[in-house]
């Protein structure tokens, strides 16, 4: 009940504030809303206005202009490079499918973005160029299949068909007992893929209720779908064989491997993508930070709370070395931490949280799961960061976002302070109003007395008549 | 949100379509919706009618009696025998009270037919009469039931509080591992037949919604409730043991048998009541068939896609003979297929793609449920089927019934047909409208002068009387 | 879509109902409501009022004012104990605080009453110091999380976001393989507690869209997750081990002891909490009692229903004795049984039924949580209330009250009365309105006419002048 209302609220907000005449839309708000991905917080534009005013020397000047420059220069590849998408629009049409082939690559880690895919592309090739190729068929059929669908045609360009795609792909090979180049896989791949687009469809009709994103979960039970439907013991697709713990794991607390550990933080961004090669994580972490700086930490201290999660819930160390306990805690982290929440400390904090339960969650799917044969794939993600979503608070420094309104951590921060703006501004409109109201009423009344005075002289005028 | 608004337009549709005068609507729509039901294309009423004008020979004239008397006839028994659930309305309870029960058997397979109902009774006869008799006390009971707690007279009246009576009762005894009438059964089968329309009730409260039915998902959850509750180790009710599959099956292919694999498909439409005698299966094809032609092509069909992906995932021959993988693709290809959507090509092929995902998630939740000594029920078709019902598509090719006008797949295609004409007349006549408005628009601003007007000469009025 | 009807049905009752000046409603409510907490019904205020009218002798006088006086004592600690919760919101923070966590332990049985949850943590000591500490830890820091995450105020006074804690705090002790005073478990005990509002709100932004609570799911939730992520074989916090069972149990019916049987229903009601000892059940019936006779009956009436299933189920003897077929029972019984449908006739048949279905469905869910060494929790309860709330019938006598009108089922019951009596007083209203219409429509005829004459004379007047 609550939650609904809230929702109400914010899009009368939103409509609001979009219906507003904001005549600076045009072209400087692409400016300001960059500001944030600056990593020189010594060169803010207040602090700049400052010097301009007071020392206005040639070098400051020159200096600053190179700065407006290079700003300008990264506005064109670094958040969801909307320029870039515009300029594709008019584009041959196999060149825009692959925009959005390597924005769906990107979208995994809720980056709109097609450097990043294109990033993120290499760090799969660098791991198991088999896998790579599977995760290309996989986002390439995705995306065919939505456009045969006549699925929304913006979703599609933003690549929010291809990320369950790729992911199908990646892991039917990463998870396959079949070796390597064993093309008949490709069959079952291209299946899955098609259904990506019906079962995202089908879950966005319940999830939109609640305004709530499908995440992965359409990955998710695509694959374990395939991955249960054929099993370990399989003539044509054989699963690798998962089994559940039945004995006290042998964990000696001196044997800890430090580095190892400290490894585990990009390993474990890189098991987004099933990849354990600590470089292709490295790689990652790049293409996240070029589209979105908050973003890049989140997923990095995601990373970090899995790990230590790990070890608090007495974790056998090689699955921690290993990125189990990373990748869905990355994923939380970044989903709560400033993408679907408008970033505040206070979301801050919630997204450690969200990392912490998610890791908890990992531990016990990864255990149910374990007795099908099946891995944890990124439920334990979805499950937390849907949870964590649907929360309703009487604070208002958590902020969700309408989903409409999603787009990367610093834009959103931007439209929330927007926002806030528009609304203390309409705020002091309403006292202003209500400091006014007596006069207005007066002259309301007036109106009124005139009509009634209307209706009277009538009456009078037909008596007269009548006399 | 798109598909709220989605259903809002057709309910727009609808109410447009049926408040609109339709004259005819008293005895020629039955004529003409049963048309489809004519397995003689060559015998078109167009055809007839041309036939007519241009040879009124003494012959075709005979011919063409014979042919709509005959046409009459058929309306009596097939589709949803309309006509005698009218004529059932002023019978003696007990006599209704058969109707519905026979209704109900028949709608497992979305047939709204007690002559459909009779055949299936038949058929359940002939596999074992200890399970056609729990079968029965199922139905009766689920309905008995329904009527205690005043549920929709017209839902029980159509059989829908009956079909998952009858799985349930049918499943029991198909299931337990007692010896045939052991009489101490029919107690949980009543009691769980009398749960049917409960459950039913409250997942039709959840389904609505999304205007999904409830599908077959009471039976599953109350025929795997019993089974888990007591399973194989019970000293009163015990159940068959199913495990796990835990090593390679031995599969030859040269010692594959073709007869046996073409018999697999009627076995397949048996196994919809778990029934794995052929000729039952037949048997219900014939009942299929007297209802709805479209719907028997469909389990036909689906049938057939569920052996063919059987042999594709490498499954255990003995399984595909026994009709397993059939069963659920046979419900899946009806809903799909002409059921809930209206049959249009595209859905056909979304129909077959549905019999596809269904038979790899039949194999999936048989692999799954197995863990736990349960068989697959018809989870995989339900969760199939509402999966593509909760599709979305900007397509119109693809048009989901709203529920409450779901008969049969004949009645559904003509009630698309209807509304798609009535579109067309309503926008021809906005573009009519839209040519004329300019002058409405003269009309219009004519009006709103002439008010002007008498305010003004009011005015003056006061001010000669003041002067 | 009937279900959605009839709640706004609801709704516009009660609005109506509230919104009607109803004078009494002070202080003369109170003593009516608190009428049926009174277990002696010859003494009921219709039959003193005549005694009253017929001998008003000295003696009867002071046997009325000592029962009244009784009355009013009674009201003070019986029911949610209204006059204590205002009092208390004007009492220091800490002692507040106390007061929630008491209300938060009782809720659990959905009892709002601080000496009901001072007892109920009596009846833990009575059975483990350890367990009562935890299950204390628990509720606070629900409680805590709930004010950090500004939670609805009412819900926390009224110990809705504590009862979930408690039952983490409590079965986290009990299920742990650890040595009682194991002193590291307080931490994840903390953590999980910590979490229950966020997962209540969560659910509850999800089972507010049918109007229904959260029951005890976040706990349900939580333990599992916490049992389940760290299981059996863990260092730091095992588990104690739970398997399938895997062969015939061994249960001779001449073994059977019938005053152990007996004792299995106090115990079934001590096991709410995870407690053997018959002597804390007991104590838990009397601080039911307090609250709410109704309450307390439908709490013993489940178990016993639970233990008699358990015997038709022919469950081992042990789980009986051990009360585990009848914690959940008792719950389901309460929950149906007047506190969320007003107690009619059908409603407690209602009750004993979903008490049925809920022993059938925990024989089911311990069988399958076994499988991956979880206890049945309170799941059954849950499942089984949440599928009997989610009915919708034809029937006005199975009445469910809209969820914001929920506290105990003697208010209930009176805010049923009075609702019915209002809807009564409606239809008569109406009625007298009908007669009356004609006359009505007369009038606004006439007024209808005066305008029309006003706008006449004004078109002649202008005619006039115009000659």
């Amino acid at each position: 009940m609550t939650g609904s209302r809230n929702t109400k609220d914010i899009h009368k907000n939103i409509s609001s504030s979009t219906s507003a005449p904001v005549p600076i839309s045009s072209a400087a708000p692409v400016f300001t809303e960059l500001h944030p991905l600056m990593a020189h917080p010594e060169h803010n534009p207040s602090q700049e206005d400052k010097m301009e005013g007071q020392a206005k020397t040639a070098e400051a000047s020159c200096w600053h202009r190179t700065w407006a420059r290079f700003l300008k220069g990264v506005s064109y590849f670094s958040g969801d490079m909307e320029v870039f998408a515009k300029w594709m629009e008019r584009q041959f049409f196999l060149l825009q499918l692959l925009d959005w082939v390597l924005r769906g690559a990107a979208q995994v880690m809720f980056v709109n973005n097609p450097l990043s895919g294109l990033i993120i592309f290499a760090g799969l090739i660098l791991q198991n160029y088999w896998w790579a190729l599977n995760g290309f068929v996989g986002t390439l059929f995705a995306t065919i299949s939505a456009l045969f669908l006549q699925q929304s045609r913006g979703a599609i360009a933003a690549g929010l068909y291809g990320y369950n795609g790729i992911l199908v792909g990646l892991l039917m090979a990463v998870f396959s007992n079949a070796r390597d180049w064993y093309w008949w896989l490709l069959l079952p791949n291209i299946f899955m893929s098609m259904m990506c687009p019906i079962v995202s469809s089908a879950l966005a009709s319940i999830n939109s209720r609640w305004d709530l994103p499908v995440f992965t979960l359409p990955f998710n039970i695509l694959v374990c779908l395939h991955m249960v439907a054929t099993g370990h013991y399989n003539h044509h697709f054989p699963q690798v064989l998962i089994q559940p713990r039945s004995e006290l794991p042998n964990i000696t607390w001196s044997e800890i491997n430090v580095a190892k550990l400290f490894r585990s933080v990009p390993v474990g961004i890189g098991q987004v993508y099933g990849c354990d090669n600590p470089w292709t994580g490295g790689i990652f972490i790049i293409s996240l930070f070029i589209s979105s700086p908050i973003t890049c930490a989140h997923a990095v201290l995601g990373s970090a709370v899995g790990m230590v999660s790990g070890l608090a819930l007495s974790a056998p160390f090689e699955d921690i070395y290993f990125g189990l306990w990373g990748y869905n805690c990355v994923l939380a982290c970044i989903a709560i931490g400033g993408m679907f929440y408008a970033l505040t400390w206070r979301v801050h904090l919630l997204a450690i949280t969200c990392a912490l339960f998610c890791a908890y969650l990992g531990s016990a799917i990864a255990n149910v799961m374990s007795r099908f044969g099946l891995p944890a794939c990124t439920w334990p993600f979805c499950l937390s960061a849907l949870t964590f979503l649907l929360l309703t608070t009487g604070t208002k420094a958590i902020f969700k976002l309408p989903l409409a309104k999603v787009t990367y951590p610093e834009k959103n921060l931007a439209f929330y302070w927007r926002m806030k703006k528009q609304e203390k501004a309409e705020k002091a409109e309403k006292e202003r109003k209500e400091r006014e109201e007596p006069l207005k009423a007066v002259n309301e009344q007036v109106i009124l007395n005139e009509k009634e005075q209307l209706k009277l002289e009538l009456q009078q005028m037909e008596e007269g008549k009548q006399e």
